[in-house]
């Protein structure tokens, strides 16, 4: 066992790549009527599945996204070291709620929408590091305990302008293991902070665009990749307007990702005929995308190697009530088929 | 180098061990007025430290002790790979904004109460695995901006039952390191959530004490350790009524640990002199007791071998506005002065 390596200034290079050996994906209606519906685990007639609140029916799609990737895996609830997971809602209640029950040693993280690459990156780490054999990252959103959270109860009906974007109700879970045959998780760059002052809670795209150019930036400083080494660029959430920020400002800085750069935001939605505006968010986008559309890419070989970039927005109501921009925050690690 | 032991289901033995080579804490008037005041770097006059909103002083408490850790390690920003930090606020806006200028790449976590033990369990498996030379772990709590978020603002003038715990102003940050001469962070057990149902969130001692009981109980089972190797074994903030139900929940399976045990909650304040009913809570209680007098009794000498266990209430306005129940996670990691 060697230990991993250590590229520039925000990226390791595992040496000891765990396998992504299952994935499980559960959205709710409007996801599954979307362009990618065919790739999902499962797809929810009702946003409540039965509960008494669209934070416990949050906590609900976690708990059973987790437990079916688990079992895709071939494995028990008790064979899992550890879980990562977070969510959108203040002290993460879809998560703590969501695994109450699983009696898995548990890490909670926070990362906003960056979650699931923040938790792929600590899961990843904790296998490659002998820490554990199997490791669950996951992460949610719902699009109804995420407007109460953050905006306003559906009840107000509030307008949505067209920079606003659309919260995925949906959950993806990766079972990471020292054993399996790939799509391996090869090297983590890990974001920092990048806030210029966007203060437009329904623009986050734009908040959070710069974080995710610095962190891909970073990434290929730090890896000698060239875009061209990836199939696939795939960012959170940024959608439109996000998405052609970063590309601008990573043109700018002489990185060119036109030809294979796409965002998880705007895979999930058809924006014109689903009215989702900018494109899809929150942290069950990513997250589902790739447990869902992206893992069965991987695994089918039509893609080998993708960049995937978690994007987050750092701020609450109270951040936002007393004035304070939007701190960004981008996490991204490689995924690769075949190790070289 | 060789991979982390996993011992038991819960524990890893590092076989790299990481040392905390320089600590920093920061607490408010009140924690400066109490027991441990000597072993702070620095206590605030005034809670707001000239910012403008409570929330805003926390974050600036979290960042300046973070500060002062790197600078007490003789490091420069520039030198620590990461940080892992997370604080009580909801979208954990006391760690996102404390650290948004550091410019380190950041992984944020969410364990209420359990953050200290939480980022230091990660932060020493980043070392030990390879990942990092130098990482920060951090935590923060604020006694008024945590009345807003959890309870009632402070004008507000809610009464208190003798059960409630005070929330500590403060923050603890440690810098773990490759290199260094301990002490060291020699186990990690991660715990699982544990909920036995109570729901009243002024008592939240009780809430937290089955899971405190659970993670000693596993540590001991996975690594074979007694209490009597341990000088002091101090969860992170369960104060009188909540270690108390711990000793019993763990005498009754046949665990003693009556000689060595106390908890930050009690240490960080005179209970009866400054009228903080059960004693201190909040994430930057057991972290400021860590980088301040545990710390100062490690490389003293005085303490040689301790088990620092966090505990964690997971609970939010909204989920105990929903008739649920507070789900409770401790985490703990074995501090010693040398390997043996």
């Amino acid at each position: 066992m060697t230990a991993a390596k250590r590229l520039g200034k925000q990226t390791v290079k595992l040496q000891n790549p765990p396998s992504m050996v299952a994935t499980a994906s559960i959205v709710g209606k409007k996801e599954g009527q979307g362009p990618l519906k065919e790739y999902f685990d499962q797809i929810l007639d009702d946003g409540l599945w039965g509960e008494s609140s669209w934070e416990k029916a949050e906590s609900k799609i976690l708990r059973e996204t987790v437990s079916k990737a688990i079992t895709k895996a071939n494995k028990a609830l008790g064979d899992i070291n550890y879980i990562f997971a977070g969510d959108l809602l203040s002290q993460c209640i879809g998560s703590s709620f969501g695994i109450r029950e699983l009696e898995i040693p548990f890490f909670g993280v926070y990362g906003a929408c960056s979650t699931m690459a923040e938790s792929l990156s600590l899961a990843a780490m904790c296998v490659d590091g002998g820490f554990a054999d199997y490791v669950v990252a996951a992460t949610s959103s719902h699009f109804c305990s995420a407007e109460r959270q953050f905006r306003f109860p559906l009840e107000y009906g509030g307008q949505r302008p067209p920079t606003a974007q659309w919260t995925v109700t949906g959950s993806g879970a990766v079972v990471l293991s020292n054993q399996g045959s790939g799509p391996y998780i090869t090297h983590i760059t890990t974001g920092k902070i990048v806030d210029l002052g966007i203060k437009d809670a329904n623009n986050m795209g734009a908040a959070m665009a710069p974080a995710a150019a610095d962190t891909i930036y970073a990434h290929f400083e730090d890896t000698g990749f060239i875009p061209d080494d990836y199939d696939l660029i795939i960012t959170g959430d940024l959608a439109e307007i996000g998405k052609n920020i970063t590309e601008d400002i990573l043109q700018k800085n002489g990185c060119n990702v036109s030809r294979q750069f796409t965002d998880c935001g705007l895979k999930i939605f058809d924006n014109k005929k689903q009215d989702t505006h900018a494109g899809g968010s929150g942290c069950g986008c990513s997250a589902s995308v790739l447990a869902g559309y992206l893992y069965h890419e991987l695994t089918q070989g039509s893609l080998n190697q993708i960049l995937f970039i978690s994007t987050g927005a750092l701020l609450s109501t109270t951040s936002a009530q007393q004035g304070e921009s939007i701190p960004g925050i981008a996490h991204a690690v490689t995924i690769q088929n075949t190790l070289g």
